[in-house]
């Protein structure tokens, strides 16, 4: 079978580690000697028991969560997880903060408003377009929770630091930076996001919920919208997402074998944004969107000196096998997303590339 | 690598064609050369796109769809439909009729009643343990839709014939029977199915739903759970389950170049379910659970003369190669999932082994 892959700098779904494909690929047909494709086992087999509890196990490791946290895979991505949170978390008579740092975070908004739910927009970055993670937060010290997105894939920002909630619990949406960096998890009592960036391919969402927010879901919503059907059933109440599990599973095995854990993969993480970042500061040509303090590790968004040169430079890109450097439709421009699996020779085939495009184009 | 296949029994997730097995492993690391995996394509590509639009044809034409028709990817399996039908067509005010032929019917009861909707028992088999099809029910010719369960998973009984509903809108759960039959889809006003047991993997459900239907959606509902959401996007409004989707086309390309079309595959599934009845009936040993006239051709329940032989039967089978055959940890006794993807060697293979084990320990 043919090797031609190429550069692949999709913002979601994204690419994933080759090692891991080449596993899937290899035991497709027989998935360790059972004699059927993971896509045909049961889920309530051991083979795959096994898988959800190795997902879940190198979760708890790579994340250090202690025994108040649980584990979910759920289905709908993280636009459900915007209406399950209000849904599940938010009492008629209570108020939440959501911090407002572009389209995710507005969606995650209008659900709760959708519900009839009171909330409130503790920070905004809209003034500027979202280029910048704000730094004044208007804090309710009673609300509900606090909603954040921590990396935002559209405006290419994401949080450095966390912000002090006091007392106030954190959820956020991690969709295109979980499993990139370390995180102190003692500062989140839920973390949610769609697999299909840094962790898995689409179709399936990883939660990660602490019990102070189980123990407040109300038995009036329906089944499959309770995070309690899933933790009390190890996130088998249906058939999961079994495929999506199973993918979700090698590549934290990836993470912890291969690359050797989050610090590793935050320092590989850090080193790819420095190379196209320290490129794109330096060339006079290229224009980076988002503010120094508040730029993405994950998502990097740029500009060049004109539409048509955009247009040309993603096309030019995608003849050479660098691929996927389009901006969001929603803002036009350039994006090259780094998740996990791209590697340092990505970004520097990337770099190569913009430095012969400046030169003939500049 | 291994082609070490079993014969595979199970009631989902469960067998799937070996041709479109082969087709997703060969091009595993690199779609039709376009150098990524399937699960690393954007869902905004024109790859993409090929594919849902190509599942979306092919199942309009399988079942004969008129414009009035949408075809629907969604995630949360049948059990999430269960709960997002009441919430979108059934109105404060009006009743809805269902009819319990069993677990899963009983199931989208109860998420009717969640939300406190006001729904009546239409009919029911669970005075003898749902072993049949009710013939009698008691139809309100003004209810906004009758729910009903096409093939009972479980219990392995089938509509052979769907009732006379006059200009009240039929809703089926076909999630084990979808494709297995021609169907006159002017009776229905929505079939769904969740994927993993004859069209896909798990984490995909398939809806087809009528506009009249589409025109009762309020938009107080939370987003996700609309299904103008999705009729409005081509199923992508946020990430579709990418593989699901893409598998689910290969599957139905396999029902119409390989096997003929439905007409066909109705014939191979009544050979299968002919060849096993046939034996159970004429063995003086294995005893089926359902009656003869409501019988299903995808899943045979029956019993053995004791749990012993039950367990050894199940054991001794997967022994030789033949896996899956235990019955759900509901009923018990054993089942034989004959899906559209198993083959009639499959059954014969079974039938021989039943055939010896009753020789062995009849």
């Amino acid at each position: 079978m043919t090797q031609n892959r190429i550069h692949n700098f999709n913002a979601g779904p994204a690419a994933l580690p080759l090692e891991v494909l080449e596993e899937i690929q290899a035991s497709f047909l027989d998935y360790k000697g059972c004699g059927m494709s993971i896509t045909e086992i049961s889920h309530r087999s051991k083979w795959f028991d096994d898988i959800i509890n190795d997902a879940v196990a190198r979760t708890r490791r790579l994340l250090g969560l202690d025994d108040r946290y649980q584990v979910l895979f759920l289905q709908g991505g993280a636009s459900m997880q915007f209406a399950m949170i209000p849904m599940n978390f938010l009492a008629h008579g209570q108020s939440a903060d959501y911090i407002n740092t572009g389209t995710w975070s507005a969606k995650a908004i209008k659900e709760a408003q959708i519900q009839n739910k009171t909330i409130r927009v503790a920070a905004s970055s809209e003034d500027r377009n979202f280029a910048y993670i704000p730094k004044a937060i208007d804090l309710d010290a009673d609300a509900a929770y606090v909603h954040i997105t921590s990396n935002n894939t559209i405006k290419g920002t994401q949080w450095a630091a966390f912000p002090d909630t006091g007392k106030v619990p954190i959820i956020s949406d991690m969709s295109s930076d979980i499993m990139s960096r370390p995180l102190d998890m003692d500062r989140f009592a839920m973390i949610y996001a769609g697999a299909q960036k840094n962790i898995g391919p689409a179709g399936v969402c990883m939660a990660i919920v602490r019990q102070d927010l189980l123990d407040r879901v109300p038995d009036t919503i329906p089944t499959m919208l309770r995070y309690t059907t899933f933790s009390g059933k190890n996130s088998m109440y249906n058939t999961p997402p079994c495929f999506g599990v199973y993918t979700i599973q090698l590549v934290l095995k990836w993470i912890e074998e291969t690359i050797g854990g989050l610090e590793k993969m935050a320092a590989a993480n850090r080193e790819k944004g420095d190379r196209l970042y320290g490129f794109i500061d330096n060339s006079g040509f290229y224009q980076g969107t988002a503010d120094a303090d508040s730029r993405s590790l994950m998502n990097v968004t740029f500009r060049l000196p004109s539409e048509d040169l955009e247009k040309k430079f993603v096309a030019d890109a995608l003849a050479l096998g660098l691929g996927g450097l389009k901006g969001h439709r929603s803002v036009g421009g350039c994006r090259a997303s780094i998740y996990n699996a791209t590697r340092i020779d990505a970004v520097q085939a990337l770099v190569d590339f913009m430095k012969n495009f400046m030169d003939k184009n500049g």
